[in-house]
């Protein structure tokens, strides 16, 4: 299936006093985005923690090309680049919603825990959820 | 016993592109307050919610005088205004730590519940707790 | 004109380990709300600021009713309650966007001013735009 | 001169329903350990931002060993690991104050613009200001 990409206008309480969005809001919004990608292919996070299933983050790498400002609409277009049995690696890029012009790239590192934090193999565990991530890999 | 003031310089996140800190933080800096209070009187509340003693807000009214900036310090006094064996209320000021200027007033409402979210009669369940407590609204 | 409410997702960097939306991202969500208001009515926040229109808050009230929780969606109705030359009063219902069930209220004020934080006359100073505001005193 | 870590205790509202704190708090702790660092030399960044020298962000990137609890308290190491004319890199030790187990390394990159976001030359416009940078880079 195709995903589609997470539309998202910015916060007056997001800048700072540089009079830009304040760069520890796009870990925010890559989790946003990251979230809604899973819930279009049908495996939502929150029923994921009811079943057990925790996700941590484990890296973050951002790269901040061009500030974004209040009231700036961005789509942020995620790609599943990396799935293991025990973990994955998604990228986004910011794009400006009505130019398409590039703002901000990041990338986030995940693994599979239960809820002891104890590594989890989704593959076995729950093999039809990690066959809902498969077809990210595919499509994005 | 005698409550000291809870001290904090104010964060460059913290700030927004009106140049002063925004508004949504000061709620913030009254539960560090408050939590801090609390583990004056020997009661830490990670400690309560291992008891399973969960403390929601019931309201919130902040009264913004004049705006704080980044790397302003300020002392925040708390004080015990209400309690009862179901609820209590926390009034703040916020003063300049330097000038003892009065630069905001706040005041939070509270009650205790359990990990259920059903209202709790801290005196009945944990009467060591109250006390606790009770100490609080003679002293500050 | 008709206001439309502002309908929101509540996001997982909102939760605390309460398990529930943290109280301090409310007067977030009513910062939200209350910017979509007015861009309805087409005085934009950021161009109010181009035009050396500051609107600082002066307080906040909030009554927590019932708990939000990650991934619910909320209706939030603004009203212009109050409308003066130099202040304004708006309050906020959260509905539940599925039942309509009322999960919190809260009101803010808020007063002009210029660049330098002086009080400004917005009806002298700015004649239409107090009167955009005039049409909120009616209509929502 | 030698650089104090940063202390730091961790607040309830940086929890998330994980029962640890959220990831994207961790650059701001980063930020606040980095301002920190420079009051240290001399160089506050609330004067660097009145004398029009300006320090955005390029790039972040995270590491997460272990989570962090609330009222978990934390030493923060910083380091200059690069300094050249126009740009800087930061790296990061999050330390268990109390064990001095690592919990969690970071590194940040950051350019000197103008408050118009033109690339600055800092050894050239403020020769002293780079100098009181450089005596960071021998001595972390």
């Amino acid at each position: 299936m195709e995903i589609k990409p997470y539309y998202r206008k910015l916060n007056y309480y997001e800048t700072d006093q540089m009079q830009v969005v304040h760069h520890s809001n796009y870990p925010r919004i890559m989790e946003e985005c990251r979230l809604d990608m899973m819930e279009q292919i049908g495996v939502s996070y929150d029923r994921l923690e009811e079943l057990g299933i925790i996700i941590p983050v484990l890296e973050i790498h951002c790269y901040y090309r061009q500030s974004l400002k209040y009231n700036d609409e961005i789509l942020v277009v995620p790609s599943l680049v990396k799935l293991t049995p025990v973990r994955f690696t998604v990228t986004y890029k910011f794009l400006d919603a009505k130019t398409g012009e590039l703002k901000h790239t990041a990338e986030s590192s995940h693994c599979f825990v239960n809820r002891d934090f104890k590594p989890m193999n989704l593959k076995k565990s729950f093999p039809e959820i990690y066959q809902a991530f498969e077809t990210l890999k595919d499509e994005t």
